[in-house]
Order: C-alpha cells, then structure tokens, then sequence
C-alpha cells in the first residue's frame, strides 16, 4: 500500500529514521561504556522496543505498571517501572515482581519505603527499589545535598523485603534548553550530582548497583558518563519537533508524523483546514520557551507553513507569506512534524511503518493504565 | 466497587450530574422548540448518547466517520458527520449513505461540491449535503456575506446527486467569551447569521431543510433560537473547567473527572505529585483568555490547589497557601476537573460511571479514525 492511500488522519513512522535514530544511540552508549535501556513510553510497542535494545538480556524502562504487564507478556523479562510507586499499586508490582526475571520500582518517600517494606513482609516479596534523585529537575525525587536523602537510602538498604538497587534520576529540566551547549551543562550537571551521591552513599556503606540517568538530550548531547552505570531515553527512537528546537537532533532526523488531508482553502485569511487536530497532534505547545508564538508542528517539507490554531478533529494552517493554494490542492496530503512524538503517539490506536512512500507494516501500541 | 477501590489514573462520570446535564438540555431545547441533535464526539459512547437523544428517532451529531461507523453499528440511524468532507472520504461516507436512513455529510468548498457530485453521478449515490457556514468563528465554512456563498449552495442544489440539506454553523467563538452575556451576544449573531443567511438563499429559490447551529456555551444561554431547527451542543453532557470559566455552568455541574493518586510530598517546594499527568488530562491550558497563568485542571473540592504542570505521567500540584499535606496523605485520591473533557475522555480506554463513592458501571469509549 502507498502513503497515499491511507486514511487520514493517520500516524506514520518513517522506518529507515527509526533506525538509524536507533543505531546512533546504540553507537554512543556502546562508545561511551554505559549500559542502555531504552524508555519505551513513547511508543509503547514491542516492535520498536525490540529494536531499541542492545541485546536480548538488555532492560527497558516503563511509565506505567500496565506497560510492565504489557511487555512482560511480550517477552521482556527485565524492566524498570520509572514512576514513583505508591501502595495502593503494590499488588500490581509484587504480581510483576514474581513474573519477571527482573523488576524494579522507585521511591522517594520515608512513608513510601516502609509501605513497601511493610507490603513485602506481610506478603512475601522482596522488591527491588531505586531510589529516585531529583538532580535539578524538581519534579520528583530526593534533594541529595540533604541527611534525609542519605537517611532514607539507609532505611531502603536496612530492610529485608527491599533489595536496594542504587539511585536513578531523570534530568528532565534539559528540555528548557535553548541550544546544544546548555544540554551539555545539565548533562554534566545529571552525571555530577548522581556520581558524587552514588559515592557520599558508599562512604556511609551503602552500595549503588546501579546508577541511572535519563532523558534523551542529555543522552544525545553528554560528553561522557563516568560514575554512571545506564542511561534510558525515549524519545530519540521519534525525536519530534521539541527536540530539534532544543538542539537534541535535526528536522530530518524526526521518525514520526502525522498524515493528514488539506481539507479547504480560506484565502482571505490565508489559512488552510486539515483534518488533524487535538486528538491527532495533542495540544503540547513544544519549546515555549524559545518561540512566544505557539504552533503545534512543523509541516514537513514546507518551513513557512504552520499549524496556528488546533481543535478536536480541526487544524488550520497558516503561512508567514501568502499561501500558494495551488500547491496545496484540496484532497492532497502533509506531513505534520509532531511538538511532542510521546503525547501524538498516545492517540493513534495503529502506526503505520513507512519506507519512502510505501506502507510495509502496521504496529499496535498498548494503550491505558 | 467502591472509587477507592479503582485503580488510578481514572476517568469517572458522576451519573446524577451527567442525567442532569443532558435533563436541563433537553428541556431547554423543547421549550425554546428546536430540535437537539446532541454531538457525540466529547464521549464516543453508545450508553451516553442514547440519553441525549430526546427521543428514538432524534439524529445524533459525529466528528469523524469512525463514530458513524461506530453509532451505526450501535443502532443510530440519523447521522450529521460534522467536519467538512474531502474527496478521499467519499467513498466511506457513500457506504454509511448506503447503511443508514439519514447520513448527511458537509462543504463548503466549490471543487468539493463538484467532486461530491462527480463521485454521486460515477457511484449512483445521491448524498444528503449541509453547506458550512462561518458565522464569526473564521475557523471553516463560507462566509455568508459574499455572492460565492449563495452560489456554492445554487451548485448544490443544482446537482442531481447532491440532496441540498440545508446550513449547518459551529459558534466556535462563544469559548472566547468572558462571561454569560458575551454568550448571549455569540448566540444571537449565531441565530441572526444563519437566519438571515437562510432568508437570502430562499429569496433565491433555495430552500433549507435545516438550518442548524453548534457550541454548547449558546445552546446553553442563547435566548432564544427564532429561524433556526435544531441545535448541535456537545460538550454539556460533561461540561469542564473551561466551560466553568467562560461561564456556562458552574464547577459543581461538571460531570467528568480524573481519579489520581497522591504520590509524594516535597514540602521544600511546597508540592505535591500526583498520577495523573498529559496523558490522562490532555495538555489543554484551558481558558487562556481568561489568566495568564495555566493550570491543567481544577482538583474538586479544594480550590486552592492547581495542577501546575504536567509530563506524560506526572502532575505537579500546588496551592496559593503552604500545602497541608497532612490532608493529603501519600496514596490518598484526589479528583481532577479537566480543562476540556472531550481530550481528556478521549485519553481513556473506559469510563466509570459512579454514583456518590460507587462504581455502578463500566462504559467503553470508541477510538480512532
């Protein structure tokens, strides 16, 4: 089947990017000496998964506890549930605990550590749990300049339901960067801050088995990981809008758009109506930070174009010159460069695999909670 | 079940409030005498149309034609598909033409008129057309002042395999409003347009059947609905955050909302993480018209606090006044009035219906294009 002939709107991943995006962070992980394990969240595939990890005995990182079942099902035997456990989901861990080889949960709250420690008493388990670090993010995780921080690692360590596995963070602030060399500084910040927690913890007997950073700028961008033992971004297997306009990679580089249908032509407010809107884009904004005019994706091949204004099934475009509508007949077809692959991806219940202008697969993501 | 009992993130649907939503709709629409076509696409489910409709025969209002399919299939059988058609549609639209009693597609560009009735006269299908009209909102449709309006609909009407079905508007500019008598003042160039509009195609020998108008802030407040049939709301069988801001409901009479779990404190930056992120709100900013500053929802019964900010699965909560987090216990819940409910509900795979802290049934929502 031809590009063409798909139904619109329609979620399309360009398979020779996919790879080489792919191949590329194999490449720098492998250069480097630090162990990767993808974060599959944004595309929630087994396909691409597959793809993404080095070897068979490699891990992969989830968000959710039903993409853990997910790929547990789907072969995966070694995965880190990324998102702070809370009790009212301990049965749900404990059941992944025991069906994969290697399961492993974080934390970052005293109350949490001894509900989880509690738990495993009572009903058998031993969890193996990280403890999160916020490294400059302030989303979630411990202050490491702090004694609790330590106190609590302590605790972790001390209980007998809980296997201490190290210390994890995710240095999410790297998207407020303007260019390259900012990623640069919080990579080296994301490496610091763990390297030296991971040593002030081992001064107090407390061994980190693993050390493990994230996010896909300072994974694409850090000049080298020493004192850290893994690395799991995501997004670079799509990259998307956001991520060139920080400096993560190039326009080119992106894997994922969204196929959509010009729909009509409004030349006296020089717009065009496509058949994408919020629930096919997400109504991310991208890199606000960088640009006070808000538009939700970069038109493929047509860098004058941009989608302004997006509402449920409704998107309109518009361009900073006059728009050549004949170039843009009603019933043709663009490409819409995603803000945000991760949040698009989560809309489409199929992907189609494109190479050139040819459909060659159809994956299915897992979808819910 | 118990709500306590659900796993989280989930979206609820409180049964009184939506009954008494779509009761005070019903009745506002029989006492004004005009016909309620309700748009389904804010919930995608059988079980919710079927108690908007006034009665079996009433139509039902779709925005893609994977809803046509789905309410076909469902046992609809009177259809607007409310997005303006392009050419690689009609094949789809001609076999929902085929299936239902009362399909009726729309237009409001003159080559699509002519590919519609090319493909009628190629296929022996005779579609059932509205002619979308802007009436302010410069989103889609035809403006109704220009001679090419009342031209696109001679066409129409012209063809032998086009059933000229009459005018059809979205009052998308209501949601820009600030307050109800802006509403009101939306509604009445709504009505004044369409029926004016209506007037001069019938002063041209142009007869509509329907004259039918949208957006649910005017069916809410608009005075009255003199020259016009029927009327389109959707989004009151929920209502949301938005809808409360631009003053068509009150926060109380919001239906819908996201059962998150209260994840951790961190006091340091007076915070609180919760489970509920983009992928279970939508990143929808709400009424931005309205505050400069952007929250992602509203969390019931403590005004206070704001959803700050939000990544795939994480929320950040935060409050005008230090946060009592003994109030909110690590695992406690907490519900989420979405800013706009049609993105949100479309995150979910099912509903829980719920009456007071009960579960009483399961809804499942369909997806997709």
């Amino acid at each position: 089947m031809r590009i063409a002939e798909l139904k619109t709107p329609a979620f399309l991943v360009d398979l020779p990017k996919l790879k080489s995006n792919i191949r590329a962070m194999k490449e720098r992980a492998r250069t480097h000496g630090v162990r990767l394990r993808p974060h599959v969240k944004t595309h929630k595939t087994a396909e691409i998964a597959r793809l993404q990890i080095p070897d068979e005995a490699s891990g992969i990182t989830v968000s959710t506890l039903a993409e853990a079942r997910f790929y547990q099902k789907a072969g995966f035997d070694d995965i880190i549930y990324a998102f702070p456990i809370t009790p009212n989901k301990l049965d749900e861990a404990a059941e992944l605990t025991g069906r994969l080889k290697h399961f492993h949960i974080l934390l970052d709250q005293f109350e949490t550590a001894t509900a989880v420690a509690a738990y495993g008493r009572d009903n058998h388990v031993c969890f193996s749990v990280f403890l999160k670090v916020d490294c400059g993010y302030h989303r979630a995780g411990v202050d490491p300049s702090t004694p609790e921080s330590v106190q609590l690692a302590k605790q972790m360590q001390a209980s007998t339901h809980i296997q201490f596995q190290g210390i994890l963070t995710h240095a999410g602030h790297s998207y407020q960067c303007c260019n390259r060399e900012e990623i640069i500084g919080v990579a080296q910040q994301e490496r610091d801050v763990m390297a030296k927690f991971a040593k002030r913890l081992k001064r107090d007997g407390i061994d980190c088995e693993t050390v493990s950073v994230g996010s896909t700028p300072t994974a694409v961008h850090a000049p080298g990981w020493q004192g850290i033992s893994e690395i799991r971004p995501g997004n670079y297997a799509f990259f998307d809008k956001f991520q060139t306009d920080v400096g993560s990679c190039r326009l080119e580089e992106t894997a994922a758009t969204v196929l959509t249908t010009v729909v009509a032509h409004y030349p006296q407010h020089n717009q065009m109506l496509i058949d994408a809107g919020a629930l096919a884009l997400s109504k991310d904004p991208g890199a606000v930070h960088l640009d006070d005019e808000i538009v939700y994706g970069a038109v493929s091949g047509h860098p004058l174009l941009k989608v302004f204004s997006i509402a449920q099934e409704h998107g309109l475009v518009t361009s900073q010159a006059p728009i050549a509508f004949e170039t843009f007949p009603v019933g043709s077809l663009l490409q819409i460069i995603p803000n945000h692959s991760c949040l698009t991806a989560a809309l489409f219940p199929k992907y189609h695999v494109v190479e050139g202008d040819q459909v060659v697969d159809e994956w299915r993501p897992m979808r819910g909670w």
